[in-house]
């Protein structure tokens, strides 16, 4: 099967911006949005997912999407921890329905309630809900609350410790993703995403974040942000800084998805970078939503630029299944809790059913 | 001939770092380090060049290096205003001095006196000094003189107009290139300097910046940052956001070097982006030090990798030589006065005589 680990719930119906307008103006007490997003429809939610996202799956042949809340929504930045807390609930509670709507389409990672110098502790309660009680399989953590200024301490700091001792103990891995940003060098989606991607792999280069969480796995998206393009400068760096070679030192607990939108992008991609690393994903409906004239297909069918490389069947396997149950260990006992285990190759080994 | 346009004084006698500790410490006046720079005897800046990048050159057979003051040691963040002023004055004399006693071999481009909060105008003084007086050919403009807080406006505001003017005036290009981070999420060679690179095109590509200054042209170093390993993004965001085809928008005033130190980023880099739009550099001796161990050659030794992907004899050239005497016209110059003009095609159209 394909499972796209990264997708977003941008077709949100509109209610949804709407309540977290009146929540930001001070309308009604924060905590509000929590039911006016209850009282979002359930056939508002299907068919934005119908005409959206589901429909995308369909025409590209994929099964599944790990799904949550817009990343640019998260916004940690507005507001305070309060508003913070009940808008990531509110948020979460939608994908949670999403995903009881299209349990074999769909399954759950959760924004978190962080704000720009307030405690990543103050994010547990939320993922173990998230996780515990609606079956969530991770989180999308945002290494920079403060929207593009970068005022919390780095991610190998032990301010982020506790947090992390939960995602080990919970066996989640966190998607580092920034959310939008109010630093107008920054374009949200075409700098400051890559830019937190870029940052947050070599925060990990000179630390050893790793050594004191053996099992904590980070997911950096949008293929790495500059990372495999500049892996020749990445092994030289941790060669003169004396930090073991990066397969030992980072491998173990950083992968990186496909959303790169170009075939020799990811052509480098997973030339450069073992594909036990190397996880599927489109971000659709997401940062870029137009069709390529040149390849009269959608930019970010990332899939398509997949199968024109002509990967090795076990890499496939590996890239669009495998590794996703290995790195999201909940999403493998979801699947084989539907009956779904690990022994359905056809649709990736051939590569050749889009569509199917 | 084969130019490397970035190249750093990476090598600069320690008395000069001892200098700039004392001008930081406020041991002396400000203005003291101008003088202090000057008393650095001509053979330690010889022989810092001699057992450094002139070696090199010689070693990996390149002719000449568009050479400029350390980029990390800018640090428009410490001190004030004044202090940068003469920092800038005291390391622009020190490569004016080199590129005396290696007039074949090196070229000057400018640091300038930037400060974060002071309106970019403060550094055309220092630019026409360094361009009419000591025949630079252009220089480097640091995007986030705050090394790492990003607090100034973008590169597309009218507050960095009074410097466009003068650089079109006097037809140089501005590498953008960021100075040393205070921020501890960003890694200065590592993540900032590719942050910077990427951060700034997108600010070029949402902006009419070169509809405003169509001579204008900047150089994006380390092979672009994260851009051409996400040009489909960038294409596609180009659309998405009603902006001209990034050729017609971009191309024609913003080149990528191709400080990239491994060969499938070499080969995406030249895949992608058109040949006339790509320079040859190595920043040799910079970010990376050691040698690879796969290859037994240097990381920074970019020519190899360039060698390595065979591109045809006319993009060769174009990037190795043409390009560099096209958007460094007074480079051009320089060399048909030292009766280097265009024809001496054979180094570069062969490809094979490294050393020569």
């Amino acid at each position: 099967m394909i499972i796209d680990i990264h997708g977003h719930f941008t077709t949100v119906p509109q209610a949804l911006h709407d309540f977290r307008k009146s929540q930001l103006d001070g309308d009604f007490a924060p905590d509000t949005i929590v039911g006016q997003a209850a009282s979002i429809p359930d056939e508002d939610l299907r068919s934005a997912i119908e005409n959206g996202q589901r429909k995308l799956q369909m025409e590209r042949g994929t099964d599944l999407t790990i799904f949550s809340p817009i990343a640019g929504a998260m916004a940690h930045h507005l507001g305070d921890a309060t508003i913070s807390r009940f808008w990531t609930e509110a948020c979460n509670n939608l994908i949670h329905r999403v995903v009881r709507m299209f349990p074999r389409h769909f399954a759950g990672v959760c924004q978190l309630p962080q704000s720009p110098g307030v405690a990543p502790e103050n994010c547990i309660a939320e993922l173990r809900r998230c996780v515990e009680e609606l079956g969530f399989l991770g989180c999308n953590l945002n290494p920079d609350p403060a929207g593009g200024y970068w005022t919390d301490p780095p991610m190998t700091d032990r301010w982020w410790y506790p947090l992390y001792e939960v995602l080990c103990e919970l066996d989640v891995p966190a998607m580092i993703h920034v959310s939008s940003s109010c630093n107008p060098h920054f374009h949200h989606t075409g700098a400051h995403y890559l830019n937190g991607d870029t940052s947050v792999f070599m925060q990990c280069l000179t630390s050893d974040l790793f050594r004191d969480f053996p099992d904590l796995r980070f997911v950096i998206p949008h293929g790495g942000g500059a990372v495999p393009y500049h892996w020749g400068r990445y092994r030289g760096l941790a060669q003169d800084l004396d930090r073991p070679i990066l397969e030992e030192h980072l491998l173990n607990n950083i992968y990186f998805d496909t959303c790169v939108y170009h075939t020799p992008g990811i052509e480098l991609l997973t030339r450069v970078i073992p594909a036990k690393n190397v996880l599927f994903a489109s971000e659709m409906i997401g940062a870029v939503r137009g069709i390529d004239p040149r390849t009269g297909r959608y930019y970010d069918d990332t899939r398509y630029y997949l199968d024109e490389i002509g990967l090795a069947p076990d890499e496939r396997q590996m890239i669009f299944e495998d590794n996703a149950r290995r790195v999201y260990p909940r999403l493998d006992s979801l699947l084989r809790s539907q009956g779904r285990g690990h022994d359905r190759r056809t649709c990736v080994a051939t590569g050749l059913t889009r569509g199917s």
